[in-house]
């Protein structure tokens, strides 16, 4: 079944909105641009570990448009399972009063991830306790919160569902020093892509936000393994080649109030005009 | 700096051979196939769980070619650390009593691998610790056992290194209710690719073997939650379109002794003449 909503903005519906990874960076960014464009009655709430970080989103968030309630979630994606998810979620739900049939719309924006030690080559990696750590922040963790988020908003109790997974090139092209963030993001696209076949009336969107001046990119030009890669990235900042936060959450935000992607889509910062 | 042996077999080579998943199915072809063309002096060391089926893939080994030596690890992939691997890698070695100079090539197959639960859409995968583990068996053991084994058989020791990682489609292409199979599988094909860039003197290759009359089939035909490729899998049984591990394990060897494949490519057993 193909959603009734799509060529609508998602931005009309009033809508329970969950960000990962919103304490910095992008996932502050679409914090921002997300709640000043949700209609009044509107839920935002901000999931990372940092709670200091988030406080500032929130309050951020809140400037631009009172309408729209924000909450924070502190929480190690990486140290979690399906239990204290639901529980931090039913926390929320329950203290802001509502419930899914409140909303017309449930959307998750899974964005916060890691860079994972890039100063070693694949051959390197050999400790597997922290291997499986990156796969717990990177995946383990998407697909419980997803799953665990889209069962307190089934099928029916919401106009339309929105998954947006924040994608990266590194998901289609191999990096050298980059292995598991390569794989993870690899192996998120996949997740996506299945469910976008899986589950045609939610609309499911993979993001690559190109390259952003973050701390992501501090830890890209400072710890990259390979001097070639380290160098680019060095260029590319020194060159003032990085994209904000703000140019990168635009042409998301573009994207969704066009609302004409085909589910699953793989869509690149670089492929929107 | 490219292999110094691409274009010549890499079964004219006396070599030390890891392959896992090896007690049933393609893992045990592989491993019959391989041991048949390794040259006197050379030995292949078969890895999983089932100790039984370990045996019976070394006799049947052991039977063609006298002249290689076969031993049998059994071990959980799913519950091992680097630690575990070193010493179980380290046990066999010492008890044939050689080392990593006594060989012209290093060689492992990584063959072992899990459907996961296909009953359940990936909306349904809520456990972390069900999905934590299918990473385990499937992506964190093959990372630390490729690194483990690469340092057993370091560059310059050896005069080649191959390392083959059995892909699939589902690395490329997204099947209903095969979330985890296919996100692992893409995550898999990502790290070798990553690997093929930064250790270009290693012969890398994503051998996708087609769809296999193995028990991962009877599982597909009998689990999968999508009514549609259910009977996709079913119908491929019982029209006799299945591949027998013998038709796909002898496009890889031929892929082997010409060895002219690109490093890091992902060739599937339709692309091969």
């Amino acid at each position: 079944m193909a959603s009734i909503m799509k060529g609508s903005s998602i931005f009309e519906l009033q809508t329970f909105c969950l960000i990962t990874g919103a304490s910095r960076g992008l996932g502050r960014t679409i914090a921002i641009r997300f709640a000043e464009r949700f209609p009044a009655g509107s839920v935002v709430v901000l999931m990372a570990r940092n709670a200091k970080g988030l406080d500032q989103t929130k309050s951020a968030s809140e400037v631009n448009n009172p309408a729209v309630r924000v909450r924070t979630v502190a929480v190690d994606l990486g140290a979690v399972d399906e239990d204290t998810l639901r529980q931090n979620l039913g926390k929320v739900v329950k203290e802001l009063g509502v419930s899914a049939g409140d909303f017309q719309q449930a959307c998750i924006v899974h964005n916060a991830a890691t860079l994972g030690d890039v100063s070693k080559n694949v051959t390197q990696h050999v400790s597997t306790t922290d291997i499986r750590k990156y796969w717990d922040v990177n995946l383990t963790s998407v697909v419980a919160l997803n799953s665990v988020f889209l069962d307190l908003f089934p099928q029916g109790k919401v106009q339309q569902r929105v998954v947006i997974n924040i994608s990266s090139i590194c998901a289609i092209q191999p990096f050298r020093s980059w292995s598991l963030y390569c794989a993870g993001k690899a192996a998120r696209s996949m997740l996506f892509r299945t469910m976008a076949l899986e589950e045609p009336s939610i609309r499911t969107l993979n993001y690559s936000p190109g390259p952003i001046d973050t701390n992501m990119q501090l830890q890209a030009r400072t710890e990259t393994a390979d001097p070639e890669l380290k160098t680019l990235f060095y260029d590319m900042h020194e060159n003032g080649r990085l994209l904000s936060t703000e140019e990168s959450a635009s042409k998301l935000t573009s994207l969704l109030e066009a609302n004409s992607f085909e589910n699953g889509a793989d869509i690149d910062y670089y492929d929107i005009k």
